[in-house]
């Protein structure tokens, strides 16, 4: 975990005892190859490995504020703002705090004097605050972001220490499955595991850091939805349940594609990248749609956004642009720094502003207005059928790959110093 | 075959040559187990078998007239009363008309002697005219019930016999695939064959006829849609190529569905026959998912639809309804006499009349719009997110199950008598 400011943390409650408080921010990350389907529903573990892509905090991320204290009465945690209740009794929330509560160290003091003892920290209550800087609805990974910007800054709280690498990211898998790839930047693979009974090696593994591919950026389309479609929890289960083909997939499909997508992001090939990542998506889709009753995330406005990337990448003569879908009509379309512009054009022209701060970036807003389209693209991809038409699409994201986890000292808290009270408004 | 009519057939062209004519009318038919994919492109067949619904006639049938004469010049072709041009040397049209020819007979007068030997037969030149009565363009396989009245008015006018039972079923099936599951009334499958080097055992065969289960009742819902996806053809193609899924379907899914559908509806056990028929719906469309680049036949009213029947299923606590999508938006909802009103009056709420015939039958029409749809139902469906909202639904059909080809004899001609040129106008 990177380290952006000082280590100044002790801080006093009103009836004299010590607040132990740390913040970390944390990164959404957006698989290629997708996970669906737990292996494990009580250790949260998947049926076939996956890896992602970890987009870049300056866009996108959760910050997470955690204090232990012996003056807290209670575990508390706070999404938002708003205070979650019942929250800590929740299986996922305290697999991670007591998860990473177990590697916790001694605490000292500049001079070696032990301020919290190992035993200390079992005794203090913890209180959490987390919130997005992205809409939680949006369907953007933010349980993702969220879990792993816990389980970074309990790592942070407690002086927690691996008992062998990827750890910590066992735990945050226990959270939210797909937390475990927010824990690191660049590339990153969870391996489903299941050689050890406990499942400790279901973990997240770098492939490749932010800075071996700096080239890569993501347009993330944000799709409206009237209907709000099954929770992935519920649906993975009924497609394990159900999909003969999924079960097909799992066991033979995933692993050539996990291999194949990781010899192509280290050798920085775009087209077998691209082509496996739209193959895959599809694929997941697919499962949702062999599942019964059947299950669907994407809509007519998803496919119209598959139609016209298909028919870019034809123009273009290779594979320039990749669409990827999660458990939601949103698109999130990769491609190269060189064709961004191009890539974000052709998406505004086909699916116009729509209300204020439309796209994040007021930069590549401006450049993607400027930018003139191709004549022959435009008559080929207005053969797919799509019109013009706002309102469909609800924001542009433009962003890039970007690290791990950070540690937050110079910004404001989210939890009152002297009480430990979430002070984080939206 | 059944014959409804006189035998009187001989004409005489103004040349003075005989003609000789014959018509025949064919059903549509629905799978619910689903053919995709080629084994064979030249010989046309499948890598799967598939088992489908013959529907009845009155409501929806291809009429062709077929003529033989030394006085005709050419091969021809009319459809729905245009000159196809250059159809007489499409590989599918001459696929029935040789094949059929192959097992021509000897036509003798009533006293036993010979009007056209088998050599003759070949000597003469064939018209043909056939016509739908639904929309061709709507999606409800029109090709299928073209080419099985094209084969039955064929094998009337050579009067063709058979060398093994199904042989014209193989011959229909080389002009279009799913027209030899036309060639019999009621549950008819498709073995897929492949044991022959020539496929002829590639051929359809009657599980039981439309007398079996006479309470068979199916829906049709003609969706409206602005883009025509891929052919049948070229979708085909592409998901053999790229969808690993389809294979696997192809391999091991759909034997054992075979099997357990063939029981159920041998059983009449509607529960099964619909929950298989459902399943494999969406594992086919599935597949189309999973090819790249992906095939998408439903949209997003489709999809309304299913979770519509899923709803009713749930209120009522057992399959009565089972919607099931070919290469295209259209749902076809198979269910029994008993709930057929009510499933039309839940189709009707969600999908009420929009323009003039919205349903083809109108006693049907008057009982679903009389009917009161229970108001916990309506409470459950309407949480599927969808309004009732028309224009998205052009048209519904109300039929049933019914018998093979049919000749027909009191039927105006399609061909002159005098000229054998195309007299059907639309």
């Amino acid at each position: 975990m990177a380290d952006t400011g000082n280590k100044k943390q002790k801080l006093v409650h009103t009836s004299g005892a010590p607040i132990y408080m740390e913040t970390s921010s944390a990164p959404t990350n957006i698989a290629t190859i997708k996970y669906w389907g737990k292996a494990d529903a009580k250790w949260n573990t998947p049926i076939n490995d996956s890896v992602s892509v970890t987009l870049n905090q300056d866009d996108l991320k959760a910050v997470t504020t955690v204090a232990a204290s012996t003056a807290f009465e209670n575990d508390r945690l706070w999404l938002n703002g708003e205070e979650e209740e019942g929250a800590a009794d929740n299986k996922r929330f305290r697999a991670c705090v007591d998860g990473v509560r177990a590697l916790a160290t001694e605490k000292k003091d500049d001079d070696g004097k032990v301020l919290v003892t190992k035993e200390d920290w079992s005794k203090m209550k913890i209180h959490v605050s987390s919130y997005n800087t992205f809409p939680t609805a949006a369907g953007l990974a933010s349980s993702a972001a969220g879990y792993a910007a816990l389980v970074a800054a309990l790592a942070l709280l407690f002086g927690a220490k691996e008992e062998f690498p990827g750890q910590l990211t066992s735990i945050a898998r226990q959270g939210s499955g797909s937390a475990c790839r927010s824990l690191s930047g660049g590339f990153v693979a969870w391996r489903k595991g299941g050689k050890k009974e406990d499942w400790s090696d279901s973990l997240a593994e770098q492939v490749a850091d932010e800075n071996h591919w700096p080239e890569i950026r993501a347009v993330i389309m944000v799709v409206s939805d009237a209907k709000k479609d099954t929770s992935s929890t519920a649906g993975m289960s009924t497609s394990v349940e159900t999909s003969l083909l999924l079960k097909h997939r799992a066991d033979t499909v995933v692993s050539q594609r996990m291999e194949a997508i990781e010899k192509a992001f280290l050798a920085k090939d775009f087209e077998t990248f691209g082509q496996l990542t739209m193959a895959d998506s599809n694929q997941f889709h697919a499962t949702c749609l062999d599942t019964y009753p059947p299950i669907f995330y994407m809509n007519d406005v998803s496919k119209s956004i598959i139609r016209i990337i298909h028919v870019y990448n034809k123009w273009a003569g290779k594979i320039q642009a990749a669409y990827t879908f999660d458990a939601g009509p949103n698109a999130v379309i990769f491609t190269l720094e060189e064709h961004a512009v191009e890539v974000g054009a052709l998406m505004l022209h086909y699916y116009p502003e729509f209300g204020d701060k439309y796209v994040n970036n007021p930069d590549f807003e401006k450049k993607i207005k400027d930018f003139k389209l191709d004549k022959d693209l435009l008559e080929a991809t207005d053969k797919t059928g799509r019109e013009p038409k706002s309102g469909e699409v609800k924001m542009m994201y433009y962003t890039s790959s970007g690290p791990g986890p950070q540690r937050l000292t110079d910004t404001i808290l989210n939890l009152d110093p002297t009480t430990g009270l979430n002070t984080y408004k939206k």
